[in-house]
């Protein structure tokens, strides 16, 4: 019998230091494990997990797809289909039957404040509505105008982001691109629809790069949207070299100029800690 | 430099067979690994994955993690507060305005038939209604008379149980117990709610046990919940023994002979079927 039970200490690297350089590659290559999940041979520096972590993992991993699914079928339960939805309108017309629609919004002037002349009225619950936004529902209850005409105007808004933004009432889903996204944060911002004011943070905020950082963090200031900011200034805090050449620099100066120190501001205020923090790890 | 590379062939089993009983446990002693999950030491026996599937299988778990967090948000926003709802009933009081509601329920007749001299009428919105039942749909498009009147009457149901099935309309969610689930299960089959018949016969499976799985069966069978008849059986043809000394099962004799057979024919299958496969294993 030549066991010899060579048990790692829970510490290797201090152990391996003291003996040799080498010692690590020798003692861990001995013996190769085989990796379960991807079928290669591995040595100690590149251990993973044991099988019964292994298979816990995995069981985890079965029950958060389960969970997900169980969630997805919650969410398609859950969703209507907008009245305003173009699919909708055809199952509509197929039936020629009402959705039991009891209000329409209408698009009352157009992004540039000009008034629209004939406006194209998006068919809409008061439930619905109520339930998706505080500002409908306070309209909506207490007999306000928009309550006893059943027609609630929105300004500063076209046609298609109107649409839009009551499909997102109903369904939870919205098909953007950058322009749309803003549009829709804007009404998602005046009527406190917060799920979508977050879905279209996150839009943006995945579609950020250096060339849109600055119109971002005008607009994000502009509207509330903290997470939009954050991550747009983090983006000018990185080409703060390149910042003044930029033409929205300039604009901005003359705009807001307010939101101009801000940014000079947090800049400063990450250059004194990072000194703070190399100052006390030079210390340590 | 002691470097011997001591690969494991890929069919460590065999190779440790040929050499010697104990040589198995030697090698793979030799080098033990750290698991990085639960911090223990293991043996190439025990091995699970190395780092690399380790750290993809984290990273995974963390998006489905996020996943579940947005899919629950999702259904938070789409869920709404039910009119039915005792804290909505609250809230209601408080504000003293309505919540649009369009329609009411009624439960006509109890459970034993009986008509309900005064039934509370259960208030609901047509929009939800028909977006959820396409039962109801028919009924609320259709000019018919209960469109004309706004009263839907439920015959054979509790008045907690339409509202409980009235409150999943609007939330996706009920607090169950055994005889819930039947009540909603059947309503769910009435009115075609798919997504509450799925998840009454879930908990009812959950709950399944030698006791009730006779009732259950029959039940399932009534209502043409597939997977309760299906659990029902498997527990069933586990106890084939005590079967016939049930008293239930006298009663289904009597009631429903039908469905004694299709046990029976289960049953007969499942031993064919059991005996062609130790055939065939026999034989390879």
């Amino acid at each position: 019998m030549r066991r010899h039970h060579r048990r790692r200490s829970s510490t290797p690297s201090i152990d391996f230091g003291v003996d040799d350089d080498d010692d690590e590659e020798e003692t861990s290559s001995d013996a190769r494990m085989k990796c379960v999940s991807c079928k290669e041979d591995y040595s100690s520096r590149d251990a993973g997990t044991c099988r019964e972590c292994y298979e816990e993992a995995s069981e985890t991993e079965e029950e958060l797809k389960r969970e997900i699914e169980d969630l997805k079928a919650k969410v398609n339960f859950l969703r209507f289909w907008a009245p305003s939805d173009p699919l909708h309108h055809l199952h509509q017309q197929q039936r020629t039957a009402p959705f039991f629609s009891d209000v329409v919004l209408v698009a009352s002037h157009d992004e540039s404040g000009n008034s629209t002349p004939h406006p194209v009225p998006v068919p809409a619950n008061r439930a619905v509505l109520a339930s998706r936004s505080p500002v409908f529902r306070a309209m909506l209850e207490n007999e306000m105008e928009e309550s006893l005409s059943g027609t609630i105007k929105i300004s500063d808004v076209s046609y298609d982001a109107l649409r839009a933004f009551v499909t997102y009432l109903y369904t939870a889903d919205a098909c953007l691109d950058e322009l749309m996204a803003c549009d829709l944060l804007v009404l998602a911002e005046k009527y406190q629809v917060k799920h979508l004011k977050t879905y279209c943070e996150k839009f943006l905020i995945s579609k950020l790069n250096w060339e849109n950082s600055l119109p971002n963090y005008a607009f994000a200031h502009q509207h509330n949207a903290k997470k939009l900011i954050d991550a747009a200034l983090s983006l000018i805090m990185e080409n703060m070299d390149k910042l003044s050449k930029r033409e929205e620099y300039k604009e901005l100066v003359d705009k807001d100029p307010r939101l101009v120190v801000e940014i000079y501001e947090a800049y400063l205020s990450r250059q004194v800690n990072t000194a703070v923090h190399k100052d006390s790890v030079a210390k340590a």
